[in-house]
């Protein structure tokens, strides 16, 4: 098969089109013949060789995909050659093939293509996990969002309006303002004009920032407030205030899906279909797709996500 | 009634025993005829000028008392004159008397002295909510808790342990060592010899030091472990790491239990009196009395607690 090979760490260039070896099907996994995959900021950081993949993950990038079922290992059960289906990844989603733990495997929900499904794994276990289950974001609380024009960000606003919250989301233009407030946020801040710590007040926050924004976070948390920091896209180290913490009974928690062992992501996974899939099937939530770029000019997908003009995801297509 | 006035901001010598005018008897309140009160550290912060009692509240210092109930609001009907209880106040626990909201009074467990009570409402509640609730310690799991001859120490070591968890503790002397290992403590760490963030890994801390020990309690903490500050001894603010935290998909709350509203408060005191008093009716659990003051004397009780000397509670009888 063929699959994006990192050359070595670098720019989008490093991203390379090559044959490479077939995945070794375990006894749990099933091998998906890929329809699509999308970009993820995981995958930028992989290219410039700050974010190695977990032990045991494909060496390749991609950290979710859609395509059909080619095969399944001797334990798997709940698929079967023909299904079609998409897949959160620990890596190896840039790629014609690749084999995943069966418990990640998702069928493809209602009213979404086989090709848009790719858009979906990593986003919606990202915000269902920590919004819902680690956040716990309740109906008529206020969720805040980082980057709302994100993939994240675009899925995120949905789910949480349509799970009755009332949504705050940054952004970094009028334009995708605009777009997000055609998702459903309620309010929306432009952080290069306003500070958010100022106009927002939530009882969940989602972020991707980090140190930078961790003590106007801590400042826009309300009583009881639970910032769920998933990126540390602005720093690792930042001050903080445990008095204003402890006087608002309020809770920081920081983690990441893709370090996750396959158990625990099974428990995200199924918790999704579950509770997310119905939401997109009934047409309150979509996929937000705003390029669909050849797997094999990854670099040029990568072009677009490191220029920050999108909104929702870039997909990777065979 | 006499009760224990705050003469001025100050060290024990401004704690004085004066008449005082009788509790004023809201609609869901419980008068309590006072038995017994006993010394926290709020208690201290409150007498030292450095924590005014929350809106509402007593002006008298005490956070929880056992008693006879003398009286009950019109709209209470799960109390009644002579019920013997003990409460969790917001204050006003230095008194013969005080009113209380319905929410906060519990029944005395079996096993225990109606003057043994009131050394149990602020470290079940603490505990509980704290440990239990909020950091979701589960059987099997590590619990480290700082200060383990405190009174809150005292009760979190048995209450962990009686519920299948191993526990770590630091203290500040051989003799409290002893005691603590006495009282279940699997491991105990004289935190003047050692450094407890080299020694420990545990999922559940229970922290009171905040910034002095934050560094040191995320170093501490297992993979998704949950930190859980209520204390600000080592003042409030601190570094963080944000890095170590999402590498270790952990969580750090910080939080007070007098501040909440009732509804809250009755939420924990009713979830201590079906989980906790059990344990304490059935032996596995025991209030740790250190000393038995009467109330009229409390500026000696203050003067023991700030000797640091005591292990488990400081009582005030009258």
């Amino acid at each position: 098969m063929r699959a994006i090979e990192i050359a070595k760490p670098g720019g989008p260039e490093v991203l390379e089109w090559r044959e490479a070896p077939e995945p070794r099907v375990e006894r749990g996994d099933v091998l998906i013949d890929v329809t699509a995959s999308a970009v993820n900021r995981a995958d930028v950081l992989q290219r410039q060789g700050f974010y190695d993949p977990p032990p045991g993950a494909s060496p390749y990038p991609g950290l979710e995909v859609s395509g059909v079922v080619a095969e399944v290992g001797a334990d798997v059960e709940q698929f079967k050659p023909g299904d079609e289906v998409c897949a959160l990844l620990g890596g190896g989603g840039y790629a014609e093939r690749v084999a995943v733990p069966w418990q990640q495997v998702m069928p493809v929900p209602d009213r979404v293509s086989l090709r848009e499904a790719a858009a979906l794994p990593e986003v919606a276990c990202t915000v269902w996990s920590n919004v819902f289950m680690i956040g716990r974001l309740r109906r008529g609380e206020t969720l805040l969002v980082h980057g709302g024009a994100s993939g994240i960000g675009t899925f995120a606003v949905q789910l949480a309006k349509a799970l009755g919250s009332y949504v705050v989301t940054t952004v970094g233009s009028a334009a995708k303002g605009e777009r997000v407030r055609e998702l459903g946020a309620d309010e929306v801040i432009n952080y290069r004009e306003e500070d958010f710590a100022e106009k927002a007040h939530a009882d969940v926050i989602l972020d991707i920032m980090g140190a930078k924004y961790l003590a106007g976070n801590v400042r826009a948390l309300k009583t009881g407030g639970r910032l769920v920091i998933i990126g540390l896209q602005g720093g690792l180290k930042a001050e903080l205030n445990l008095g204003v913490l402890l006087g608002k009974r309020a809770a920081i928690h920081a983690t990441t899906l893709r370090a996750r062992p396959v158990d625990e992501k099974g428990v995200i996974v199924r918790s999704v279909v579950d509770n997310v899939w119905p939401l997109i099937g009934a047409g309150a939530v979509s996929p937000v797709v705003y390029a669909e770029v050849p797997m094999s000019e990854a670099a040029e997908a990568h072009r677009m996500l490191d220029s920050g003009e999108h909104v929702g995801k870039i997909l990777l297509v065979r």
